[in-house]
């Protein structure tokens, strides 16, 4: 169950309205790595999860404080779009700047929500749980969590950098140093899992059924060798159980594929052309 | 440009056909950590690096190989696909068989592909760009890279879990050896990266402009204190820059938020309700 | 910003695992009109809304309680879960019993959540914001709470006539008089709001500048006149501000629309076919 | 079955070309409460309709008049679009209003559809049926359809605030009309429901069944007790059959959940992490 | 302007109820190559069509008919569920039938639709105008219609042969037999305009401002040369201006790309990792 | 099995920068008809084909040619991004030229992407399996691959239209040479399919089965009969197996259908009501 309290976890008021930078913000909120997106993603873990406490009250714990970031960020985007302005081409004709306001901002601010945010990224597409996962494998999830953190942060780096008002970068800079956290802690956790686990997800899985003579083989599928000058081309594998080996030359260990035709009451292609027996029809229409 | 062979990478022949398989291989073809999604994904990465050769060809080594796996994976589904009954309620009702067989297995198998592998995931769901991300950040992208690892070599070995055919099994014992390489190999590009830049994306925002006092806490938002037994509330943090604090109580820093009434063009709620100022209606509508 | 505490708001526990059921709960976990929806749509309108506490506070006391009607769903869905087979045709064929699990079940269940509630329908579609929407227009909104209400208690209800545990049907129960409750209680708001603003949706729009000619008719546009015969077909108009007409014939009142071509630059058709001018061909290829 | 004739139900012409305002207008022809939206919810809410042809025939009358609704706005979008310009960075700097309009206008018009209307929202996201619903209960259904004609409303008003183009706004003011209408309509046909089943959704499950306790209560679980001024916290319940009861705090029924291991073939975490029994690792990697 | 007649274009009556197959049978109502996708196909092409009435009628005529095969599939697919069980693992185990039901039908038939047809393909996604497309050029345009009827008509063939019942049987046979009508007229609909714009669309690109030299060269880029054996591949090509040119060996034309590295705004890699200069990190972490 | 050259089949280098631009170029790499849908369309095509290696190997050399294109795409869109700028509001006032490019580049591609291609479309809708089909069936299927191709190629032409850049041109002029080859190829392709399965889809269906009487009729179901004039109303049908017949008035084989009440569980609407036995409600609420 959850409760909730009015104040915001970090204010959220720019200095003067900005409906293109509210479009922009929407990436962070309603986006793939949005807060939507990380809300989601750990509570669904935390209430998926099948153990200790410890790590579901980690989720937990980190999930709730991310819903006070969807409630920021909707917060900032619907004073970013006090007063925006409606309008056609007559509109935007006679005053240049609505011009470029009707151009870079999101229709749907006005049309839609009415001066709103919208669980939506910064194009209108509306947000998707195909964004999110939770597989009940703590540490390939916290993996997962790391990604969306530093995904996260990369892109209200880069919104930090494109804003100008300094309410909007104030909280930006809340947001970023919580991400900074965030990303330490999933760290943390995932060191914890592996000092225990080793590095292969999942670590369960009988090593003598993998084919073992694969598992440590670079192949290198594409022109030229630089790829051979990487870390991951030589020496120890990472998971301290192999050694990693180059292949200039990626061999092909399967034979090539014939499928056998489909039964009548799929009605593919007739079987005389299947079987390529038929002739050439001539060469003119 | 790339070239193509005959030859699959491994072997994709299972003893007997399996249509009710065929759905759920489907899952590591076309779903969110499927094979489409680490091929374009790699690839999309590959194609937009800006930087040296060596992790661009990485990149592309590895992106072709997985196109390699979809090939795999849609040759093994066809073959799971032969001669797979179609019918309704009473040729279910007549063989129990062929009823559990109509049940377990994908309508569109039939109807759609022809008994053909279809991009889409075990319940039917196209694959979706939702999926994948590329975002010019290295670090980043290649946590991305093994989280889609992770999750991928979950999901295979759960398959082999269920599977009973040894031609299946031997394919699956291919793909999660190769996915033990792959974890292994981001594993060893990440750690090339880390030791360069620490552990927080991007390394290159300046730390005076995030709020630094709040970089390192650790915000309790959940009911017990289980979360504070974690690395991650105490000590000093992963990127050595700080020390985890845990809060037993989170402060919440803002205020509470009030909005400014909309603009009349917008026609949101009568001023008059939205201030609160109405009365009541009578009890009985 | 939200606090979460570990007790549910209703026991979630069944009596026996049942995967099939399983799938069938996801339907008001994360369907159309399921608990994620309600959840956010309740939230966003409460952030978004420009105007007195007492509809905000409203709408932020139910978009939280629906969180936690998110969590007693995860948790039975994970409870039903357990011990869910995993399997192919070969062990469908040997236990039938296993056979019917295997082909009602949600293929994701096992593979890619591993036991675990997904945010996703019945048949796996994960949820999108598209199901949802917060206008900015009280009014409207309410009525759109209504609904997914009213949806909402006639999916538990069809569901509860499905099971059989007397675990499930006691949560079920429980959120089947929520839902009575949230019915009732959009219900008692929409009036308030109507004794105020009348009931048509915006109230703000002067009347003089709709076409008011056109604003009370029925127009019958499919053969019979079966539809003559309700309430909205004759007398006072619900709002109480003209009179309801039924047309048997209904007018085309605008004329043949005939577009433009298009400039050569979008490359259409040829301009000579279509102007009609063009002959037609031989009758043989 | 449909016939066509060519005159459309109203004028659909505007004065001048305007590709910002075609885009914006896409909205209501293909957006989430668009025509495409009402149409095909009434039409598979009439196909679908098990009674009286009374309720079926309404919902033939109104989809079918909603078909020509798609119509209008598709006319009235490719005359929009007459002539829009094509460009990039280089045409948008020699002509400030040529930048404008290619910042304002979807390029999928000029791309995609040559100057047509096409099947999506003002933000260029296709049409899909996640927007619809047809449930098989009439009350449900006509709340679902009341809700959309007051958000399609609300945002045609937007949308007449929006424009200058006297042909525009002239077919919006018949729009506007016509959503009065059946705005009035609805609440008609849920006013002659309402009288026979009482409000609750779906009146048919018995009310013994539900936990009759928890069907009036309002739980206060956010910060303040602004929401227990409203008509929905105190006095009879709107369907007469209870009253409501505000709780200051909202109790919590159930208990804390723990979820069982997950069996060996999921491979979730290592048992003995999840059971917490692990030490945690040494403070430096 | 659309009018609606209560017959249907013909029957659709099964024999007996089977959900089994209803949920199969939406495949072509709501799936991509269903009767929702070409009725609003042809309707969005007519509505756009900027040329003469005789193209604009055709696709008005032959997309109202779609409009009534909709309504034909959704009455046989309402009948299809009449009586249709709803149930969970224990009724499932009862009744091998009642499993064999639950296992392949379509739990949202049940729970959200109440026994009626929904805007869904046979695995339940919502139909998306991802799957229609209207350009403004007619030879485009004919041509995906054309493939929408091939498509459609190979669905309804395997539906035909899956299906027992004969109601269902005569009903397909009847659409089955329209098809064969569509692929026919759209085939000649296309030799009209081929016979005055030859066959490459658009026609109307001045054939000097593409490479010419490229047009007609057929690339062997895949092991193996059997495609040098069609007539792709040799001879005069089939628009008469050029001949058929194999290549065994594919040319590059182009060169290695290399990026530039992005300003510092974006936070991408640090600039000494993407020049490649930098030391490997040692091998043990 | 693929490989991958570094070399780009053809120049992808722009003269300069032109994020507006890079944004339309969008559409032809991840939309609807772009290159990522071609190729898996071909490639899964080949993969599923279940017969002679002439046809499987011609689709495997398209497909493969196709993810060269997709590369070449990539290449030029991150180069025409290059320096791309962010910023708000303010920013675009200050500077006429920032603001038009703010207003028409794609905000992703700085926020989310980091000045590198997206797999996405125009509008920034993410690329979807939905757009491609693979049915078994080779002339269903090459109809599809012709319409890709000339719906491709006319998006290229519009976008050749749009630009100024002589690189983007040059680089167009390739892609449209090719689309110009694919389309004489695939036409090639069907007229050998043709020639031996005549036209209709499936071939291998009895024709006795399916509904003869109706197999060439048109029927006029618009006002007007300008479509008489069409090839596809009379004279021998295109198969040259019947005759085309005109109906001015189409004919309603069917009846009125009138579908069974739904049973109790459904709790679908009131018996009474269903029923139309109930009387209508006063004029008042």
């Amino acid at each position: 169950m959850f409760y909730h309290i009015k104040e915001l976890q970090h204010e959220a008021k720019p200095s003067c309205p900005d409906p293109i930078f509210a479009r922009q913000l929407q990436e962070i909120l309603g986006g793939q790595y949005g807060e939507i997106s990380v809300a989601l993603q750990y509570l669904f873990q935390g209430w998926n999860f099948r153990g200790a406490e410890k790590y579901r009250d980690l989720l937990m714990d980190v999930g709730t404080e991310e819903l006070a970031h969807i409630e920021m960020l909707a917060t900032m985007i619907s004073r970013l779009l006090d007063g925006a302005p409606v309008g056609d081409q007559e509109k935007a004709a006679k005053d240049p700047m609505v011009g470029a306001v009707l151009g870079g901002m999101n229709p749907q601010h006005a049309i839609v929500s009415g001066l709103g945010a919208m669980p939506a990224d910064s194009n209108g597409n509306r947000w998707t749980a195909n964004y999110i996962g939770a597989s009940g494998n703590l540490l390939a999830d916290f993996r997962a969590n790391l990604t969306a953190e530093s995904q996260g942060r990369l892109q209200a780096v880069r919104l930090y950098e494109a804003a100008s008002d300094p309410g909007v970068k104030d909280m930006l800079a809340f947001l970023i140093a919580r991400d900074t956290m965030h990303q330490n802690m999933w760290k943390a956790a995932i060191a914890e899992l592996e000092a225990q686990e080793n590095i292969v997800v999942p670590s369960t899985f009988p090593k003598e059924l993998e084919k073992r003579q694969v598992a440590y083989d670079f192949y290198n599928l594409s022109e030229g060798e630089e790829s051979s000058k990487g870390r991951w081309a030589k020496g120890k594998s990472m998971d301290g159980l192999g050694s990693f080996k180059y292949y200039s030359q990626a061999p092909a260990y399967g034979t090539k594929p014939s499928l056998k035709p489909a039964p009548p009451y799929i009605h593919d292609t007739l079987p005389n052309i299947r079987s390529g027996s038929n002739q050439e029809p001539p060469h003119h229409e």
